[in-house]
């Protein structure tokens, strides 16, 4: 969001970010606590931008009561649902996005939980005809209006860049392959993956010590080698040497070429592991393979 | 130009055109002028664009001397070789980007004339590291510093886009399959048949007429059908019936499915086909195929 404020010209100082809970959620109440602060700041707000599916905990941002915010103070929604934009794809999973339907714009990857090739991007937006409005330069030498047929099928006029590889034809081949009930089970799969690597995590405490507990198809956990396990989980000790940990594993799982799986921080939490199993052809025995393997590579730690 | 500085918050007000000659080229004493122009009315020039191969005429804008230009006031020269960068490839042909190692940054699309695939974009900046400068957000969620091996090699915080299908591979490999002599020998075939083609048009009048001499292997040209050409060429009903001309002739091309041409207005002149051979297995029998088949399509107009 900070790029883009920067590339646009609105600059980072005009972004003003609203504190998730634990879960990683913004609630409808603290965005609008940071609507007022900015209006008495001086500030038009023209813009809110909410996430279904955040990056590292894959959490779900309340669209249905932040829209009834937004339309109060005549405010554009934007929902990034770049990554989890897809739970739509399932009956049991898309109550994660209700209310998107009020959003006035939504950002949804098939190249992230769908199993499409990168890259594959999609944007919605609720006003038929505002790209052509906001982005085209009438340029006579590219465009030209005196064709025989419906030029409003010409996109170049409409988009940021001109020229573009086909992308969307990659999703359309994959969605004539499986099927509206084909994605929902892979969603569905993904999910029972997930849970299943939650529960493994659970068992194997103190070695293992989840985050929190998942959103959706994020799982965000420690390891925690024998030497910390007794010491103050809330010392300054724990904190800096568990923050280490993590790095040093993926040293050794990329040295070795066993595997790989990304870590961060965030918030007050030191570097921890984000697993997401996204190939639905992993299988439990996978998922304990990789446990096993982060033990034997952490341990001695 | 405008779209970007629509994007980038500067507004398309603040884009100053400067006017190219008849054969489509940028003057070192224009754009000197347009600056003085500039600062006259109180605004700081930041910024100049020019072009190395217009889409249009395949025009090349004199790098050298707007370079010479562009440092006396201190301004970034950005030269768009999108099209005609590939020039650089043959030593026939580079002479047209004399000048291009005094630019700030370059712009160049192998997809377009080194028969690479939609899209292979490139952009070249002699500033090192100035993209991460300019767009680096530091999210520790995404970018971690704490890695074993170089993390300069990390790109996404570099760039607008964080996740990117990598369209330079192609490249590399169409150039390690081609070879430099390879794209040489490329660049001087659709060079010699762009030759062929404005030849063959030269000999076709006044069925034919070139717009102008071709700077590149861009051929624009008018087909004047029989009940045009005893008309005073320089009258309004010349200009307006000539200007249907070639849409029509489009309209047939695609409606017989034999072939596509592009078309559009530039400057004063009424529409015109604009015709490039990028496949250097185009033979002359195909070019001549070409023109008696717009010759066959539009005579009766």
């Amino acid at each position: 969001m900070k790029r883009a404020a920067a590339i646009l010209g609105i600059g980072t100082d005009h972004v003003y970010e609203v504190d998730p809970d634990e879960s990683g959620r913004v609630s409808a109440e603290k965005m609008e606590e940071k609507i007022l602060y900015c209006q008495e700041l001086g500030f038009s707000v023209f813009f809110v931008g909410i996430t279904a599916g955040t990056t590292v905990y894959g959490a779900f941002d309340p669209i249905e009561d932040i829209a009834i915010i937004c339309r109060k103070y005549k405010i554009w929604l934007h929902v990034d649902g770049a990554w989890g934009g897809s739970a739509l794809l399932s009956p049991k999973t898309k109550h994660l996005l209700q209310g998107i339907d009020k959003a006035d714009s939504f950002t949804w990857n098939p190249h992230k939980l769908m199993s499409i090739h990168l890259q594959c991007s999609a944007i919605l937006i609720r006003h038929t005809n505002i790209l052509m409005q906001a982005n085209q330069m009438c340029a006579g030498y590219l465009f030209q209006p005196d064709k025989h047929y419906e030029t409003s099928l010409d996109t170049g006029d409409k988009t940021i860049q001109c020229g573009r590889h086909i992308d969307i034809l990659k999703l359309w081949l994959g969605w004539k392959a499986r099927g509206h009930q084909g994605y929902a089970e892979h969603i569905e799969t993904l999910l029972e993956k997930a849970n299943f690597f939650y529960e493994i995590i659970s068992k194997r405490e103190p070695c293992f010590r989840m985050v929190i507990k998942p959103p959706f198809i994020n799982v965000c956990f420690w390891y925690v080698p024998p030497s910390l396990q007794n010491i103050d989980q809330t010392s300054l000790e724990y904190n800096e040497r568990l923050d280490k940990i993590a790095p040093r594993i993926k040293e050794r799982m990329m040295t070795n070429g066993t595997m790989m799986v990304g870590y961060q921080r965030l918030d007050h939490h030191p570097n921890f592991f984000r697993a997401i199993i996204s190939n639905p052809a992993t299988t439990k025995d996978d998922i304990i393979a990789m446990i096993d393997e982060i033990h034997e590579l952490g341990h001695d730690l």
